[in-house]
Formats: C-alpha cells, structure tokens, sequence
C-alpha cells in the first residue's frame, strides 16, 4: 500500500484564540486568566449551585430513571420549563402553542441546528439572506454561521470603545440600512447594557424592516440577579409578535458546563407552524447527535419544575451577582487609588460575567506580554476570574497598561 | 406586525419509519415490537450492565470529579482505551502514533463528524467522490452523508435476500466496479456475517481500487461474546495499512443509550497527519456542539482501563450473547414444529442483535397489519425484543405470514 496520505493537504487549523490555552503554556508563578469561560467562584473554582450537586446524588439513586434513549427534541419537562423560563409563563405565544423549545447539546448545539435549520428553511421573499453578527461575536460566531452556510455576513455595532458606552445611534443605523428580511444575530442581550428603551428602538426599527432576531441567552439570572429582567429584550420582542429564534444556554447558570445542557425556543405566528418547524429540527437532530443525553436536563427540569428548588437556586445566582458587583466596585476603587487614567465608572455601570473593561488591543497586549494576564480576544473579561488573591495584580496591570501605553512607550 | 410566517414552506418530514412510532400508536393487546434500538432484557427492559450501575453511583459521589467544559476532542483516557479495544492495543498504527480516537455524542455524532469531515477535505485524485452504501443502510444513512454535501451515493449488496446468505460476488462486483478512490462505508461489520476470508478478499480489492473504508461499529462484543473477534474486519484493514475512519458507538454495549457516547477513530499514514486531522475535528465539533457530554465516557473509560472491571462487562457482554443465541434457537424450533415453509437455518448461522429474518417486504407488512408486530423499515428484527412471554405469538405470527403470503392471499 503507498505511504502518501489522501489527507496529504489537511492543514492545522488556526490557533482558536481561547485564552485557556495561553494561559496553560505560560510557566510565570504570577500568571492569571480572566477568560474563564464559566463563573468562578472567590477561590478560583468553578462555581456549582448546592441545588445542582444535591440532585445530581439524587438522581443517581433513582431507581426509576432508566438509560433509554430520549426522544429527538428531548425531555419535554424540561424544554417547556426552559421556554417558559425565558419568554415567560404568561407569554400569549406559550398559551397559543406558537412557541416551544428544542433540548439541544449545549448552547452551541442550540446555535448550530438554528443555524442550520435558517440556512435551508429562511426564506425571506428577499434574497439573498444577509446575516448581522456584533462586532465581538464576529470572530466566536461569524465562522459557525459561515459554516452553516451564510455567504453575506455582516458586523454592527453597539458599544463605543472610545467613550465605553452603548451606541444606539450606531445600531439603529446599521438595523435602518439592513435589507429587508435580514436576520440579526443578538448575543447576551442580558448582559450588553441596552435599556429597555433602546431595546424598544431596536424592535421598532427591525420590525418595520422585518428584520428575523435570533438571540442568545447564556447568563440570565446571572447578569442582574433578576430572571425576569435579564429576559427582558426577548420577552419584549415576542410580545411585538416577532417570530425568533433563541438559543438558550444552561451551562453558566448551573455550572454544569460537561452536561452541555441547551434549547432552541422557535417563537413562530401559529401553532401548526411550530409542529413543522420542530419536525424538521427533529430529523436534523437525528441526523448530527440522533438525541440529547439525559442528565443535565434532568438536573435543571427537576429544579425549574419544583418551587422550592427554583426558590433556592434563585437565591444562589443572586449571591453570585453580589459577588461580582463587588468585585466591579474593588476594581474601579483600587484604580482610582491608584490613580490610573481615564474614567472606570463603566465596570459598575455595566453588570454580569463578561464585560467590556475598557482596554484597547495594545492594552490587552501589554497585559498578556508583560504582566501574564490573559483576556478574551475581543478585550472582554470574565469579571467572576477576578478574586481576592488576584486582584490587586490585576488593579496594578492595568494600571501599568494603561500608563505604558497611554505615554507612546508600548506599541 | 403581519400575520403570515415566514415559515410558512415549511414542510413536516416524512415519517421516520421508526417502528417504535408505529408501535406506541398501537392499541392492540397483543402488540410486539421487533425493533428496538437497544439490547433487551427477557423481561422486556433496556439492558444495562451491572457494572455501569455501580459505577454510575461512585461517580455521582466522587467528589474529585468537577463539572467544567472537557476539551473538544474530549476524555483521552477514554477515547485511547476505546480505540485500543477497536483497533487492538498491539497496532501497529497505535504505537506509531498514527491512529487516535475523537470523543463524539454517540455513534451518530462519530458518523456526522467524520462525513462532513471527508466532504471538505477528502480528496482522492479522482473527483467527484462516489460513496457506498449497503442496501440495508440506504435509508437510514444515505440522508446523513447527503445533508453532509455528498451528491453521488450508490447502493451495494452483500445479501441475497432470496437465499438468505452472503452476495460475496456481488458484493465484490460492485467494489471491482466502483470508480477509484470512491468511499465504502462499512456499517456493523461485526454482525454481517462476512467471514474472515471474505473480508480479505473485499480488502485486497479495496486496496487495488485505492477505496476509503468508512466503518461503523456498534456491537462490538455483542456479536460472537468475543470482543477481538467482532473487530477483526476493522484490525485486517487496519494491519493492510489502509487509511480509514471508524465510528464507534458504545450505547448498546454499555446500555448507556441516553448518554451518547461515541468515538471517532481515524487511522493514517504519520503522526502528523493525524494531529492535522484531530484539529480540523475539533474545530467541527466546537462548532457543533462545543465539547462533549462527560458522564458516559467518564463510565466507559473506567471499565475499559481497569482490568478487574473490564474482565466484569465482558462476562455480562457474554451472557446476553448467550441468551441471544438461545432465542434464535427456540424461534428456528418453534417453526420447525410449526412446519413453516422454507428452511430457517439462516437464525442459527447468523449472530448477534440485528439480523434479516428471512421475511420479504409483504411478510413484514403482514405481520404489522394482521399482527401487530413490528420490524424495522429493511425488514430486520432486534433479536432481542422476542422474549419468552411473546416468543410462542412471534413464532406463529411468522409462520401465518409465510403461508399467507406464499399462496398469494396476501399482496
């Protein structure tokens, strides 16, 4: 047999950027990651709700559970609650069973059968689809709807890196200018900062240019402690009488990112729609995965599905917000003590895990270069990376990026 | 907002063919349902091993196991050990570091990950690619490699449904045939029935053809009782020094359908070229599904890499070949006394789980309509679904389809 390889031509991929990675091949003592990609707790572990290992024990001993295969869409207990969850319990699209969910591997299964699903069945009567992602999704999300197809994808903008503030007029504009028919790809609306007013501006706009929202919840509960209010965008889109769709992620919630616990809540115009649009979802399913493993959804149907457990982990995620806003408050005080230029009122203006902190690229350089410190790509962090052991190296390098980089020294 | 969804061409999917479906909707007392997807128990439940009870409750109280994100190519423990049970711990494409495993969401995640795998980036000097499929997997498998971009996908045969024996000649035409470099997928080359000789003579052509060997391995050890046996297809083309893919699920051998665990072998030519490979596999799977699940691979790893525990599943694989065996003998004696036309040897000669049971299409629609017996859409049965409370009913149900259909009152 020849020794030439038919792969002769695979190449590697491109380094993924996951700051992780960095992180792990630096041997410096002093080293932090603030890209974690989950909620880390004060002593720099993932964090765990009590409720979730509790059940996960519980579910173990039960003898009534078996390991059958579950069904393409998954457990219903739990995708229902899950829809319920975010679009919320009273939501005239639930009680006019136009709306439902889809149990998927993980948010990013919930994004890629979405994806998919959009490339073969969107037909807008105006072609060809252009897709909109924010600028800092693009490098995180732009490939995975490229892959799934989309050729026309473009950037549009919400935050201004110069002032660190929302810029709405900036949004507004990009929405006004779309195609008709376009579909917006709307990451963490929970957690990126526009008021309800805004987000109003926004569905006004998209709804007069029949824009398609697809949204990606990955936090809620976890940005303002409130699950009603960080759901507030996409229950104000339904209510509007969009039809959308929306990835739903378990994984930060419930810290149990190995479970890889997802939905796909579809929000169409009429029932018999929706049962379509789930048997299609269903033979994708059947075709990438053939259906979802059981456990993770069993953890969180059981707690969102029992008071006392959903009262409890309310509490949990409420205690982890504290925490990070406390965390943005050290922050911002030790930089004004240490009087770092420039205004930091933007870390307790903001809430949640990720966050703009406001440094520019040859800051986060300058951080990862000289001080061992690891941001995500995009100059986001994830605030709950920062503890008590860490934080005054972090306040301190930031302080000396900012001033390296502010006098022309660095870069 | 308008009324009219944008969905509104959205088609439902033609019905799966999933006998269970037909089954469930089934009223009558009698019903029997042939086609499960998993091993069965005589009492009728989903069969688990011992063994993966009790190591599911040790993990569960494990408090050294954390819940974050596994690395997208997944458990190496487990996908080394996994690979090591495919392809032999002695192989040579092991040793030389040329053949590794991927951790997938179960056997279909494995065939999704490899088909879109090859679509991108197989590249025989000979385009476009043509890929085989046996006839029994048309259905069920064609649709997959389809959706993965394939256009040209052809049938073979290696059964002769009128004899009820091996086509090796027309199995060996069709490959003679094939244009060079097409890909065969090779499903459940464990149970087909292929002796050793006849699978090296679909090598050697294989080999002259320059042909892709794709298998898919999902009983291995619940065919003959003897793990190396069941893989001994796979270990020939591997020690020919083919390169190949092989998914390899773990849902029926460890009963752990509702966890998906699969892995995705793939054998080369160096080292380097599956490092190249693993990270074009990985970047797939962070796009589809981000990392897997862990619970499944955390069990299977723990078997496969402890002796004691390894030596305990296979007594347990052992046994249920045992009763497998048993029920193809009590079905043959049941028919031999009932005087069913035809000769039934084929239930004895054949091994394993899935098997044709001799029975055209209009027997099989005979015994759904008259009998409330259901078979899988190419007319194989799940041996274990007979049991001894529905073996006598089966049994003569068989045998009226036989005779009803033979003298012509029927279709």
């Amino acid at each position: 047999m020849g020794t030439l390889s038919v792969f002769l031509d695979v190449p590697f991929t491109k380094e993924s950027g996951n700051p992780l990675d960095y992180y792990k091949d630096d041997l410096h003592p002093q080293k932090v990651l603030l890209g974690h990609e989950g909620c880390q707790t004060d002593a720099g572990e993932a964090w765990l709700p009590p409720v979730v290992q509790r059940i996960l024990l519980q579910i173990s001993r039960d003898p009534t559970l078996n390991h059958e295969y579950l069904p393409e869409l998954g457990i219903y207990e739990y995708t229902r609650a899950a829809t319920e969850l975010a679009i919320g319990k009273e939501s005239r699209a639930l009680l006019e069973n136009r709306a439902g969910g889809v149990h998927t591997i993980g948010g990013t299964g919930a994004l890629w059968i979405g994806a998919e699903f959009l490339f073969r069945w969107y037909k807008p009567r105006f072609s060809p689809t252009v897709l909109y992602i924010a600028e800092p999704q693009w490098d995180s999300h732009g490939c995975m709807f490229q892959v799934a197809g989309f050729k026309d994808i473009r950037p549009y903008r919400y935050w201004n890196p110069i002032n660190l503030t929302i810029d709405i007029e900036a949004f507004l504009k990009t929405m006004q200018r779309a195609p008709t028919g376009s579909i917006v790809f709307l990451h963490a609306p929970e957690e990126i900062g526009l008021k309800p007013k805004e987000w109003e501006a926004v569905a006004a706009v998209m709804e007069k240019k029949q824009l398609f929202p697809f949204f990606n919840i990955e936090n809620q509960g976890l940005a303002s402690g409130n699950l009603d209010k960080d759901a507030w965008a996409l229950r104000h889109f339904v209510g509007q009488g969009f039809e959308l769709l929306c990835a739903q992620s378990f994984s930060k919630t419930f810290g149990l990112y190995d479970e890889l616990v997802g939905n796909l809540i579809v929000v169409t115009k009429n029932s018999e729609t929706l049962i379509k649009i789930h048997s299609q979802l269903g033979r994708q399913i059947a075709t990438t995965w053939w259906s979802p493993p059981s456990l993770g959804a069993r953890v969180i149907g059981m707690v969102l599905n029992s008071p006392a457990l959903l009262y409890e982990w309310k509490l949990s995620l409420q205690m982890v917000v504290k925490r990070l806003m406390l965390i943005r408050e050290k922050l911002k005080e030790k930089l004004r003590i240490l009087g770092t230029p420039g205004s930091w009122e933007h870390l307790t203006d903001q809430s949640g895990i990720c966050s703009f902190i406001g440094l520019r690229f040859s800051q986060g350089e300058f951080l990862r270069k000289e001080k061992h410190i690891y941001l995500f790509e995009n100059q986001q962090i994830n605030i709950s990376s920062i503890n008590s052991k860490n934080l005054d190296y972090v306040a301190q390098s930031i302080h000396e990026a900012v001033v390296a980089t502010s006098f022309g020294d660095y870069f």
